[in-house]
C-alpha cells in the first residue's frame, strides 16, 4: 500500500494537468469560433485548435482509465485534486496570477487579475460597510514604510522572527520547523524504516510540540534525527532567528533604517491620542485600517495563504479595562457559531460545539462581551461573504499559544483543502501596545474617565522638593529639575520612594540630560486627594482579518460543478462580493439585439453594478457556462420579446431559473438582489420564463 | 520694500499660529462644556480653559493690529496665509496627520485620519465607477515589492534619479536643482547686492532652464554662483545622481534585490499577455490599477504634494498604433477645458484657452482621439470631485520635456497655493514600455489583428538554412540552430541579411548559448506571402492620477468661510466624495430625540451613507458649524414635529436652506442627493422649513 500511493498521486497529478489542458483548449476553440464568426480568425486556425483538443481529450481519457484501474476511484474526492481543479479555473480566468511571471515569478507574490481584483474590492467595501460604517469606527490610512523606532517599540525588530537553517554547501535557506516536521512525518510514514512503538510515541510527541521549541531545542532535535537539507541532502547549519520584515532605508543619507510594516495595527496605536481627541476624549471607540502588510517569508508555499505582501483589515477597539461590556451585545447574543474552546480542545473528542455567544460569555468561556461581540460580527461577516458555516470554527488559543499580556484570544479558522486555516485573529491584548509606545515615545497614552459615582478621596504620591537643596547642586537647572520631580508619573514616584529608602542611586531626566537625586532633595510621601475621575491606559481588543486568506477559502467554498456535468464549473459567489454582478446577452449577435443589450448594460453600470456584455456568437448555454465560471450571479438576456415589449429575462445562476422583467425595473431589481433580496421573492413578483436548455 | 517684507511675513506667520491656537482652544472649551453637561469634566477645568482662550484671543488681537499697521492689509489675501488657514482646519479635524508624530515624524509621510481616509475612499470608489466600470477596464492589483529585473527593464534602476549634493561637513543631502534655484532667486531679489541688467538676464535665463541642465552643467552653475549649503553655509559636493527608489531584499538569502515600485504601471505591462487573452485577444482595451507607489525623495517639502508614499491610479490603454480613434469620442468632443498647448506656451501672452476637444483634435493640437478622450474624461472627473474648472488647465509638454519615444503628453495642472500643480499626466507613450519588457524578458508582447480588407500578399524575409553546413559545424546542436534561424523576428532577419552581405560576424542565440553563423549556413531572402492580418506591439496611452495631489487641491478649492463670519470655515465638498454624508441632530439632548436620531442614522448607514449623530448639548448653530467644518453636505434634524408626524428637516450645507421630509423617504432622498440630484429639485418637491438662525 505504502509503495503504490506515490504512483497514484503522480497519476492523479497528471490527470489534473491533462484535464486543465482540455478545459483550456476547449476555451481556445470556443473563442476562435467566435472570432471566426467576426472574421477575426481564419478557418485553418479553428481546425488546428479542434484537432489539438481531440488529441488532448484522447490523452485525458487514457490517463483517466489508467488512474481508475490503479486506484479504483475517481480523482474528485481528493483534497489536492479538488484544490488543483479550483486553481485551474482561478488561474485561467485570471482571478490571480503569479506576479512578474514573464520574468519567472518570485515566490510569495501574486497579482489579482480583473475578476480577482473586482472581488477583492467588493470584499473590502463590504467589510467597510459591515464594520466601519455600521460600528461608527474611525478609519485611518498610514504608510507601509515605517521607521525603526516604531517597530522597536512594538517588539517586531527584536522578536518578529522565524528560525532558519541554511544548506552548508549551497547556502539555500529553509524554515527549521518545516524541515523537522517533514522529517518526523517521514519517520511516521515508515521512511527510511518502520518505527517501534516507543520510537513512534517519541516522534508523535515531538511533532505535536514543534511550535513550542526554542532555538536550542529545535537545533538539538534536528541533530538528533540527522535532518539534512531537502533535495541536496547536504548538512544544515544550526537554526538561527531570521527577522521577517523587509528592511529599507529612508532618505538619501542611508542612515535612517525603515521597514515595511508587518501589520497595519501600529499605525493606529501611534495615533491613539489623536483618535481619542477626535472621539471627544471618550471611550470606548474603535479605529480600523485596511492596507498592505509585508512579511519576508523564508520559503513561501501554500499559494495565496502564505504570501510576502498581503492585505490586512484590522480593528483596534479601545476600552476601559474595567468595562468590557458592549452596548450592542444583545444583537449577536443568540448567534451560534462553532466554538472550539480551550476545554473542548483538551477533551477526548476534540470537537467544536455550536453555542450561543450569550451563553459563552455567561459561562466565562469567552472572556468578555466585547470580544464575544466581535466574534459574533465576524461570524456574520464571514457568512455574508460566502464562507460555509459548517467549515468555520472559532478556536481559542491554548495558554501556551498566548502572549503573556493577552487576556483571551480566538482565531476564526476556516477549513479548506490545506486544512483549518487561521483567517481572523480576535485578541484581547490588554494595554500592552499602548504601554509599549507610551514608554518608548515618552507620550501619555492614557484616557480620562470620571467616576460614575462622583468624586472620591484617593491616596496619591506627592514629591515634596527641597528647592534650596536642589538649587545648591544644580544652580540654573534647579527649577526644571523641581518641575520634573513634581510631575513624575505615579509609578516612578513609587520606585523613587523605594529606591531612596533603600539608599539606591536615583536620577531624573530633564530633556536629554539626567540628574542624580538624593534623599536630601526630595521626599516622596502619600497624601489624600479628592479626584473626580481617573486616568488609565485603555485595553485593546483587536480583530485582525487576513483578506487574501478569507478570499481564498471563499473561492474553495463557492466552487462547484453543475450537477450532471462535472466539466462545467461555477462559483456560487454571494452577489455582494461577486466580481461581475450581471452579464447581458443579446440572444443573437445582430445589431438590434446588441444595441439593446448595450443600453441595458449602461443602465446597470450607471447604478454601480459591474456588468459585461457577451455578444459573441456562441450559444446561450455556452455563454451561461462562461459567466458561471467567474461566478456572475445574474444574467440578463435580450430576446425577441424584448424588441416587442421592452422586457428582458433575468436568470439566477444558482437555481438556473428565469423570470421576465420590464427593462425599466431591471436596474432597481438587480441593485436589491445584490444587496441581499432573495431570488424567491423575485419569482413571486415576476412571471417565470421557461428557458431553452441551459446546457446546449 | 525688500527689507520690510520678511518682517511682515514673519508677523503674518505669527498671526496664523495665534489664530490656530484660538480656534483650537475654542474647540477645547466647546468639548469641555459638553463634557461638563454629561458630568465628564469638572467646572474648574472649563473655567481654566476659558481663561486660556481669553488670553489667546487678546494675544491674537494684538498681533492682528501689529500686522495691519505694518502691512496695511489683512492676511487672508495671502497665499501662504490661506494655505495655513486650510491646513489648520485639516490638521485639527485630522484630515491628515504627519505620520509617526509621537516619535517626531518622518518627512514625506502622512496619515489620513478619519475624515481624510473616508474622503479618499470615496474618491477612489468614484474613480473606479467613472473609469473602470463605465469604460469596462480590466483592473488589476500587483505587489509594491518588485524584483530588480522589472525595474531594470523599465529604466527605473538606471534613470529614476534626482541630482543631489551633500554638505561636505555635515553630510546633509540637498537637491542640487533646488539649491541652485533658491540661490538664483535670491540674486534676483537683490541679495547679496542688486544685479546689473546683463547679470539679471543671465540669471533669468539660467533659472528658466534649471530642469534641463545635465549633471556637469548643474555642477558648473553651482560653482559659478558659489552656492553653499543652506543653514550651515558650508561648501557642497559636486552633484551626483541619487536613485529615488526604496531598496530592499527579497527572501532570506539577501541576494535578490527588490525595490518598492515607483509607479503602479509596470504591474500592468508585465501582465499584458494575460490581459490581452482575458480580452479575447482583441484591441483596444484598457487596464487600470489603484495602489501605493514609493519615492525616496531627497528632501520632501510642500506637504501632501511631495510625499514618499502615495496613492496612484493609473490607466494603460492598449491600442493599434495605426488606429487611435475612440468610439466614444463624440461624447466628450464638445467639452471645453482650458488647453495650454505648446503653441500657446510659446506665444507672447502665455495664456491657456478654453477649446472644444473636437476642435483640438481636428486642428492636430492633441495628437489623437484616444488621448483627447481621456483628457475629456479626466476633465469631467475632476469637476465632479470639486476641482474649480477655472483653476484647471491641460498643459502640453514642450518638446524638451517629452521622452524621445512619447508621441504627445498633456498634464492636468491645478492651481493651488503652491502654484500650478501637476495632478494627472496623460501620455501617448507609443510602444516603448511593452517593447522594453519584450526585450528584457524575451516574451512576445505583440497583438494580432486581421486586415479589415481580408488577406494581403506581403513581402517577408525567409531564412533558407543549409542544414548540412550547419550540422557539419555544430553537430547535435544543428537542429535547434536551424529552428532558431527560421523563427528569427523579421527585424533580426533584416539585420542578419545586411550583416552577412557586409561580411560582418553574425550569431544566433539558442537557450543560453550563442553560435556564430556564416553566409554559407543561411541565406536570408525576400518572398511573397499571403497574410490575413498582422502582429504588432500595441501603443500605450497612459492617464496617471496622483490621488493625494488632487485631494489636496480639492481641499483648497472647497475651503471657504461663511459670509460675514470669517471664523466659521467650511468645506464645500461634493456629496459624492464628502467623508460623511449626513449628520443627524436631535434638537435637544433628551432620550426621545436621541433615540429617534439614532434610528434615522441607522437607516442612512444601512444604505451605505456614512452618518454621524451629534447629540452634544451645544446649540444647533454651533453643531452646524462643527459639521460644516468637515464638509458634511446634509444635516438631518429631529425636532418636536418629528415626534408628531415622523418628518425631519434636511439642511443643505451650501445654501443653508432646509426642507421638511418624511422619515420614510429620507434614505432614498439622501442617496439621490449624494449621487448628484440637485438641491433645487428637493426644494421643489418638499416644503421649506424656516429655521432658527444658523449661527446662534
Amino acid at each position: 500500500m505504502a509503495t503504490t500511493l506515490p504512483d497514484n498521486a503522480s497519476l492523479e497529478q497528471d490527470l489534473v494537468v491533462a484535464q486543465a489542458a482540455v478545459t483550456k483548449q476547449g476555451d481556445t476553440v470556443r473563442s476562435l469560433k467566435a472570432s471566426l464568426k467576426e472574421k477575426k480568425a481564419d478557418k485553418a486556425q479553428v481546425e488546428a485548435a479542434i484537432e489539438q483538443l481531440k488529441n488532448l481529450k484522447a490523452s485525458l481519457d487514457l490517463k483517466q482509465k489508467e488512474f481508475q484501474s490503479a486506484s479504483g476511484k475517481t480523482s474528485s474526492t481528493n483534497r489536492e485534486a479538488f484544490r488543483d481543479a479550483v486553481k485551474t479555473v482561478l488561474e485561467r480566468r485570471l482571478f490571480y496570477i503569479p506576479s512578474f511571471e514573464i520574468y519567472g515569478s518570485v515566490a510569495g507574490f501574486y497579482d489579482y487579475g480583473p475578476p480577482g481584483c473586482a472581488l477583492k474590492q467588493n470584499f473590502t467595501q463590504f467589510w467597510r460597510q459591515h464594520f466601519v460604517l455600521e460600528e461608527s469606527m474611525l478609519e485611518v490610512e498610514c504608510p507601509a514604510v515605517t521607521p525603526e523606532v516604531v517597530l522597536k517599540a512594538s517588539g517586531h525588530v527584536d522578536r518578529f522572527t522565524d528560525l532558519m537553517v541554511t544548506d552548508v554547501v549551497t547556502g539555500d535557506c529553509h524554515r527549521a520547523d518545516h524541515l523537522l516536521e517533514a522529517a518526523l512525518q517521514a519517520l511516521l510514514d515508515g521512511k527510511p524504516k518502520p518505527l517501534d512503538t516507543q520510537e513512534r510515541q517519541a516522534v508523535h510527541h515531538l511533532l505535536a510540540t514543534v511550535e513550542e521549541l526554542n532555538v536550542k531545542q529545535l537545533g538539538d532535535a534536528l541533530e538528533q534525527y540527522g535532518v539534512k537539507a531537502p533535495e541536496t541532502n547536504n548538512d544544515i547549519s544550526r537554526p538561527f532567528p531570521f527577522n521577517l520584515m523587509f528592511k529599507t532605508s529612508i532618505g538619501p543619507r542611508g542612515d535612517q533604517v525603515g521597514y515595511l510594516r508587518p501589520e497595519t495595527a501600529q499605525g493606529i496605536f501611534v495615533n491613539f491620542r489623536h483618535l481619542l481627541y477626535s472621539n471627544g476624549g471618550k471611550l470606548p471607540f474603535a479605529a480600523a485600517q485596511i492596507g498592505q502588510s509585508f512579511r519576508n517569508e523564508i520559503s513561501p508555499r501554500a499559494g495565496l495563504l502564505r504570501v510576502r505582501e498581503f492585505t490586512q483589515a484590522e480593528i483596534e477597539h479601545f476600552c476601559n479595562p474595567d468595562a468590557k461590556d458592549h452596548p450592542k451585545f444583545q444583537s449577536i447574543a443568540r448567534e451560534q457559531p462553532l466554538l472550539f474552546s480551550r476545554a473542548l480542545q483538551m477533551s477526548e473528542e476534540k470537537q467544536p460545539q455550536a453555542m450561543q455567544l450569550g451563553d459563552a460569555v455567561s459561562q466565562s468561556i469567552i472572556a468578555n462581551q466585547t470580544l464575544a461581540y466581535f466574534i459574533g460580527r465576524t461570524y456574520l461577516f464571514l457568512l455574508r461573504v460566502g464562507i460555509n458555516p459548517k467549515r468555520l470554527r472559532f478556536r481559542q488559543h491554548l495558554a501556551n499559544e498566548m502572549a503573556h499580556y493577552a487576556e483571551d484570544c480566538w482565531d476564526a479558522e476556516v477549513e479548506c483543502s490545506y486544512g483549518w486555516v487561521e483567517c481572523v485573529g480576535l485578541a484581547d491584548r490588554s494595554a500592552y501596545d499602548l504601554r509599549a509606545h507610551a514608554t518608548k515615545s515618552k507620550t501619555d497614552m492614557s484616557a480620562y474617565e470620571p467616576f460614575p459615582d462622583g468624586s472620591r478621596m484617593v491616596d496619591v504620591l506627592v514629591a515634596a522638593v527641597d528647592k534650596r537643596e536642589v538649587g545648591k547642586t544644580y544652580k540654573k537647572d534647579g527649577k526644571a529639575i523641581t518641575e520634573a520631580l513634581e510631575s513624575l508619573p505615579e509609578e516612578e514616584k513609587a520606585c523613587m520612594q523605594a529606591d531612596l529608602a533603600a539608599g539606591k542611586p536615583c536620577k531624573v531626566t530633564v530633556g536629554d540630560a539626567e540628574f542624580a537625586i538624593t534623599a536630601a532633595m526630595v521626599q516622596i510621601k502619600q497624601e489624600k486627594k479628592k479626584l473626580t475621575g481617573r486616568n488609565f491606559v485603555p485595553s485593546v481588543i483587536e480583530p485582525s482579518f487576513g483578506v487574501g486568506r478569507i478570499i481564498y477559502c471563499m473561492f474553495e467554498h463557492c466552487y462547484a460543478t453543475r450537477k450532471g456535468d462535472e466539466k462545467r464549473s461555477l462559483f456560487h459567489f454571494k452577489p455582494i462580493v461577486a466580481p461581475v454582478k450581471a452579464t447581458v446577452f443579446p440572444l443573437f449577435a445582430q445589431p438590434t439585439f446588441i444595441d439593446q443589450a448595450q443600453a441595458v448594460a449602461a443602465l446597470l453600470t450607471a447604478a454601480g453594478l459591474s456588468t459585461i456584455v457577451d455578444s459573441t456568437g456562441a450559444s446561450i448555454g455556452k455563454r451561461y457556462a462562461r459567466t458561471d465560471e467567474i461566478g456572475v450571479p445574474f444574467a440578463v438576456t435580450v430576446d425577441h420579446q424584448t424588441l416587442e415589449d421592452s422586457t428582458v429575462t433575468v436568470r439566477d445562476r444558482d437555481s438556473t431559473t428565469q423570470v421576465r422583467v420590464p427593462i425599466a425595473e431591471v436596474q432597481a431589481l438587480l441593485t436589491e438582489l445584490v444587496k441581499g433580496r432573495t431570488w424567491e421573492s423575485m419569482q413571486q413578483q415576476y412571471p417565470t420564463h421557461a428557458s431553452a436548455a441551459d446546457d446546449n
